[in-house]
């Protein structure tokens, strides 16, 4: 059976598979070596992903998991004040609800690589501008989220990898490290233009590919190894079971 | 468990996870209904993809497969006296093959909605150009495809959903009712541009939605309908076995 890939995540993981998207472009890259399941659930924090972990990592499930990538925090990190509140997930809470998240999947399988990704930055007067042509005047004074709260809770993720001894991504950090992030990187303060999801991606495959991802085995042989007059050869060989 | 729409096909398929590809835009639209899986394998003819049937598509899976694309053709419709001759299927063969292949996936899920689709249209300037920068002088003078023998193939394709009353896509048609079609949805003469593959994800599309596929639910709650105090009330509802 061919291992899985899940990407699981909030809204920036369920738009992974639009145009540009970081989550097709690791489909494209390990097709015929992995199939990347999507999993990602707009709007969700953490505290709803944990009602999500039976069903979509079920423990007796025999499937092989070959990486779960955990993208969660912007919504947690949604200010009580603002228009997010329902969303907002108090920080040691976020942290906690990631550790039960990890743990269910190692119950799982223990040697799948689980990979941490922090929420990106915010540009607060990207969602302002963003929540003044939904809205217009009616649009909320008050901002949704802060990049410096949002900030707080990366730093959460990154040390419970460290502490976990998992791989992580600090987006936060990685993407304010360009001039002009916010605008060159996210399309309304929050969520990731194609160069955006580019920078998840880079990320995400050079973890995999320090992993050996890119090593795998193709599932069938390559066209120009296929013996045109017999290639029943080709396919009794890499598959015996035919 | 999630229903599958499995994409099925040569490297037209293969390459559907690239950016703007037809494929990854119909995992994107799905998502949260059903799971999109990429078997693509490029340079692959009908002859090479029945030693692929069993193992893709296990008879006693349990899987519910909603649906399955099956677009091949590029590739059986390259010419004898070509660089492509190894990958030449005889006309007759190919539609017999596709005839195995649609009776294989119906003998493992007789409700599975089976699409055929036949091979773009073949730009043979586009090829030319494309041989020249990859092999300079040494490029063939000899055409590997040309676009009247594909248009044969793309006929028996149709032809043969027709005969077992499966909805068809005549990409070969389609796509030349537009002007400048060569360059426009084609990159090379054969594979397609993201304009192209808007095209295949249109017409996928509607048939996708015509059979009720947008209709399908949700996997779990929409975020806006989670009851913050109490977002348990919300997950017992849809997901009784947690």
């Amino acid at each position: 059976m061919r291992p899985q890939i899940v990407v699981f995540g909030d809204s920036i993981t369920q738009q992974s598979f639009g145009s540009g998207g970081w989550g097709a472009s690791v489909a494209d890259i390990y097709s015929r070596k992995v199939d990347v399941v999507l999993r990602g659930y707009g709007g969700y924090n953490t505290r709803w992903a944990l009602f999500l972990l039976h069903h979509l990592f079920p423990l007796e499930s025999s499937t092989p998991l070959a990486a779960v990538t955990i993208f969660f925090g912007a919504n947690d990190a949604a200010l009580l004040e603002g228009t997010g509140k329902k969303q907002h997930v108090p920080i040691e809470e976020y942290k906690e609800n990631l550790r039960t998240i990890v743990r269910h999947i190692k119950d799982r399988s223990p040697n799948t690589l689980v990979v941490l990704i922090t929420p990106p930055p915010v540009d607060q007067q990207g969602r302002r501008e963003f929540a003044r042509s939904m809205y217009g005047d009616k649009a909320s004074e008050l901002p949704d989220r802060t990049n410096e709260v949002t900030g707080t809770y990366a730093e959460q993720c990154v040390a419970l990898a460290k502490e976990l001894g998992l791989p992580s991504i600090n987006l936060w950090s990685k993407m304010q490290e360009t001039r002009d992030w916010q605008k060159k990187f996210l399309s309304d303060g929050l969520h990731l233009t194609p160069e955006g999801n580019g920078v998840v991606f880079g990320e995400v495959v050079k973890i995999f590919d320090e992993a050996g991802f890119s090593d795998l085995p193709f599932d069938f042989p390559q066209h120009s190894d296929i013996d045109g007059e017999h290639p029943e050869k080709s396919f009794l060989q890499q598959c015996p079971a035919v």
